[in-house]
């Protein structure tokens, strides 16, 4: 059976592409950009084409950007003594979003992932280790994921760059702010022992 | 603080645009649609652009169509004496989704609803006593959302419709199917009691 004219059809099969949105999602957001005033879906789609024509990687950090080098990398206030190992561009965003880290960021555009075939050599792990061979970075702050691959990719890393004699530092475990003891899983709870720290 | 390059961030404000979409989803949609293949994000763009294009509502019932009449209005296999009135062109889709509706619709583009300056004038009410006035329908279903609004339009278009000799129907009001008595709120159970059926 055919509910929608061959256009809508379309339209609902592309935005159903996007990660966490539906049938009955894209069908909702599909009859609101076809109601909506013409200009709302016009400045959709033409927001959509000038982002994806204008964002790059930056050649340094290999975050999002509209220029050569993104915003972070140019701002020279930033502690070039100290790199954050990412993820991904919005693993960035959330650390920024911290106000507590001032040096810089190198994105490895994803983590060591065997089942998913990704070995080092598909992230920016080489551009990684040319930039520590400047001398300018004393730590490397390695925020992947609390996660397996996450974990397997920083345990590389860190194998990787201590033999450069830079110090290495994993970001923390621990029980998130406002959790309740209770209710924290055991792994977890384990773990924000094991990083106590005295007061 | 200004985390994203300029497009990035104009994309992440059109997108919050959409109904359910918060400044979060935004930001994961925008990364997903820089991150993806360029041909994602233009398959995405272009089908909006094309649908809104394409897309306008149906001369005879106000479906959405991308032709002069909609799919259902040019389906010879409806029965023409049986109206379903709708206020959306997504509610549309519901009613062919129960798959016992065979009749025809009309979409009235919303409700009156006073509160929002909206009357009997702002929606199709007049499209719809003039197709009335063929003669061709004998029974005129009222499926308005069972909200204050939508029940308020059925009694107005009821007392509009009934004296023009027609038999004007109200989609029933009861328990949904695989809901639990206890949790059921007193008013939809009341409602479900008054439309009891023999059986």
């Amino acid at each position: 059976m055919n509910y929608y004219a061959r256009p809508v059809a379309h339209l609902i099969d592309e935005l159903a592409r996007l990660p966490g949105v539906g049938p009955k999602t894209a069908q909702r957001l599909a009859f609101y950009l076809l109601n909506a005033p013409a200009e709302v879906a016009r400045n959709l789609a033409r927001a959509v084409v000038e982002a994806r024509d204008a964002i790059r990687y930056c050649s340094v950090c290999g975050n999002l950007t509209d220029a050569d080098t993104c915003l972070i990398c140019r701002d020279d206030r930033r502690i070039r003594a100290i790199l954050c190992v990412v993820e991904h561009s919005r693993d960035v965003v959330a650390m920024e979003k911290t106000r507590s880290f001032k040096g810089l960021y190198h994105v490895l555009q994803g983590v060591i992932s065997p089942i998913d075939g990704i070995g080092p050599e598909q992230l920016a792990v080489k551009e990684l280790i040319q930039r520590l061979g400047s001398g300018e970075v004393q730590e490397v702050v390695l925020a992947t994921n609390p996660s397996v691959e996450g974990d397997a990719t920083a345990l590389y890393l860190a194998r990787l760059i201590k033999p450069l004699g830079l110090k290495v530092t994993r970001i923390a475990y621990g029980l998130p702010v406002g959790a309740d003891l209770e209710y924290a899983d055991a792994i977890t709870l384990g773990k924000s022992l094991e990083g106590r720290q005295e007061i």
